[in-house]
């Protein structure tokens, strides 16, 4: 399916600054991208900085002499997905995890799964196999998380969401993922942007590894899962922030949209008995 | 200068489990191994993890029905380092960071660089070169955090040890690098093993990158710089933990050994003036 | 009832130190204290500290030279209980809460109801008497938090246990303190004597005020509710620790026990229906 | 001298609600008020709720009906204090706290001295006299803390506020008890009304027992100690927030005055050696 994305941000610069932009759409197996054009504020200068690890196109600015920085960014992107029923979804022994899901194995920054295990298992751990608990995760999330913004901010983790019982996407991903890692269930943050989500906004969601292969979850409902176009993959909102700042700037407007001519989000009937992955 | 390595670890295996070690040298460019030899209790199934990153030679052992768990690891490491003298270590703009390094500025588990960005300012703000910023946070480690063992657990991070100003090599090594981080200064953490070490046990320290080179620094002062080898690299104690246990054992006991013929430690008077870089 | 109480603390004193105690049982309306003897070692001196709000009678040693300090504290004690039907517990609205209840409302050191309030409307706000929710409140401990020595330490709150669900009778009650604060039902800390208790310890627990009267609740059930003898109560252990040390000493033993030969613990079927009230 | 005051509050009542509110003046051996005048909007049922302590008056509100709430209090309030000088000033040990002081030693929610002992140690253990420690504290808050709105919240305490560095009055004040009671010196949170400061706010600072008695310190340096007029006293701005609200309510205004015709800020000369005392 082939998503028109645009992405605008506009910023007044106080000092000059270095920005790490996480905007672009990766272009990976399951996603080709066509038409991609980004452009900034005249006279600033910013370079594409490929990861090795292809989770992340961040685009590094120096604002220079500028007092406000303008990025606008258009893509379009074409994505694939799988659907697998729950009966082929196998869950295999730590033992047989694909090495590089074992550091979605560890505690990150806003994820301290090291401190939510006992917690975990007394939630989930009677359910008897990852994809059926990662679903009991995120349907738990979803029941008991408010969404409601303004509620945390850049510094609030897993371990303060469980207890205060409100956030925003990037908090739900966060929990998601913290649950799964103490349950031993690699999991990983996904940045991306959703088709036709109310009201149009960056979006963050989380990936878990089942059977070796990356199985996507969205706690929040709001995004169709074959709506999702990949910005990045990290292990947590660390990696993956929309922009890091270094110097001083402050954030005077911002636009995303992303659309489709041809979209038909799946529904809860078409996903009946079936899981999406996005990539293998 | 070549190292003779060896480490013992015994476990009560209570639960069927699957471990990660984190106890072989790496083999790097600066680093040449020989004569490596890994034993485990018979039955017991393990394999190596090469990771696509180089920073972990990451063990995975299967208990199976083994109720104990030996293992004994020995290894000839050679290793040079390069002196580097101040004058020479370049500080240079966020805009011309490497693309390897970028994800060592963002925070981690235990390394809250988020939360530390006012203090960080505030302590070393004021001095103008990121390699003297760097000297200047070690020495203050030094002088201001207590190394006591016990006074901290495996769940303790840079944000509490600022304040609790107690821990031990791991605890150093974490706020080292939350300060570098919060300063835009790369650091990662290293784990390894360290020359004539009283007591011998692992050790922690942890490397920043100034001008695109790492330099190694030991806010414990327990180790010589050049005694040093290289077990991993991470973001924190999270990518490089000695044992992640997956199921119950328990430790029974640990015996770790790096001795050299021929190490002289380096000296303070060696040391005046100058860096030491052991990978580019 | 009576019970014959006698609780011995021996420390190596290792400077000079100051040290609060809170071992003394309170004589209250309902508890009558008979032939109590308080002895130390030969050359410290001690005084009793009346407390102006009578929830405390702290005793305060100067230990002076000696090298170690010997404590045995003897007393016979008569309690009295209320038993109340749950049909007679009234809620009362906030308006109506008695002003010396009201500090009880507030969030303290171990007890961050502030950070708990949208969980716990989640979790008893669908409960419509305070007197059920409170009820739910220790139920829900006592199934969901394992109780574990040495899970917790001395600066774990009732935010880390709510998600770590691990710890000792401290934690259970700061608990279900602050998830009664979050409630707005006032709640306070209970530390005492415990007949028959084993292993044979100091025992903490929580009272909450339901129509102005304070009934009692013990989440970790390891003590019978008519059994309970009154050493301190506080807004949380805070207020209560057994010992506080201003100097440093080391505890190498201590005994406790709380005995009566008339002693007939309540049985969950005496207590069907029913809530027990041991100060007005 | 006297203090003409007036706070005015005005909220949407978004569900009927109860309010504990603290603005009122305290009449104390050194505080006399004269034409104390309490309104609200017509229909709001109210009462004071006199504290055994006598360290706040607590107005209790039940807004009923009403959709606003308007509230006006006007007071003439009366104050004297004592200088005292630096010379005069006893440091007692612990063993001869007044026992009303005690209490004021112990941790509370927003002031966690026991995680703070070793860094209080650190920075001002060295300091001889408790009265010098106190005021070391004082400007270390006041050149190492950046004065800044936004930057905290309700839920920031001493041991947040210690690394982030940032905060307002009720910060600075928390910061400053945290660290007295880690060095074993009782201490207070005093909120009230300050003459002339800028902007007309509440204010928050903090007394310490020091040769039992009580010196107060501004940590900000926004208002002038003899200009302060005393609303509450507590552990922590846990016992005296502006309002509590049990329902739900708005703030849509609030205005705050404090003035005096006679008033003659004591300058930093007048204080020179000389500490100042409100209550003895």
């Amino acid at each position: 399916m082939a998503f028109q994305i645009n992405a605008e941000l506009q910023y007044d610069v106080l000092m000059r600054s270095t920005v790490l932009l996480n905007i672009h759409a990766l272009a990976t197996q399951n996603q080709t991208l066509r038409l991609e054009s980004f452009q900034v504020t005249p006279g600033v200068k910013w370079e594409e900085l490929p990861m090795g690890t292809g989770e992340n196109r961040y685009i590094r600015l120096e604002t220079g002499n500028a007092t406000k920085l303008e990025v606008s960014y258009t893509v379009m992107a074409e994505t694939r997905h799988t659907m697998v029923s729950h009966e082929e979804i196998q869950g295999i022994p730590i033992s047989e995890i694909h090495r590089s899901a074992i550091s979605y194995l560890f505690p990150s920054r806003y994820c301290q799964s090291d401190r939510m295990g006992r917690l975990a298992m007394k939630m989930f751990g009677g359910i008897d196999h990852p994809y059926h608990q990662t679903v009991a995760i995120a349907d738990w999330i979803f029941e008991n998380i408010d969404y409601l913004s303004g509620a945390t901010n850049e510094e609030t983790s897993a371990f303060d969401t469980v207890t205060q019982r409100a956030g925003v996407c990037r908090d739900f991903a966060h929990l998601g993922i913290a649950f799964c890692r103490a349950l031993s269930i690699p999991a990983r943050y996904f940045a991306g942007y959703a088709c036709n989500m109310q009201p149009p906004d960056f979006h963050a969601c989380f990936e878990a590894c089942i059977g070796n292969r990356w199985f996507i979850f969205d706690p929040t409902r709001l995004a169709a899962l074959n709506g999702l176009v990949r910005i990045a993959t990290g292990r947590d909102a660390a990696d993956a922030a929309v922009a890091t700042i270094f110097g001083q700037m402050q954030m005077t407007g911002m636009s995303v949209s992303c659309v489709s001519d041809e979209f038909q989000p799946l529904s809860a009937a078409d996903l009946a008995g079936r899981a999406l992955l996005i990539e293998p």
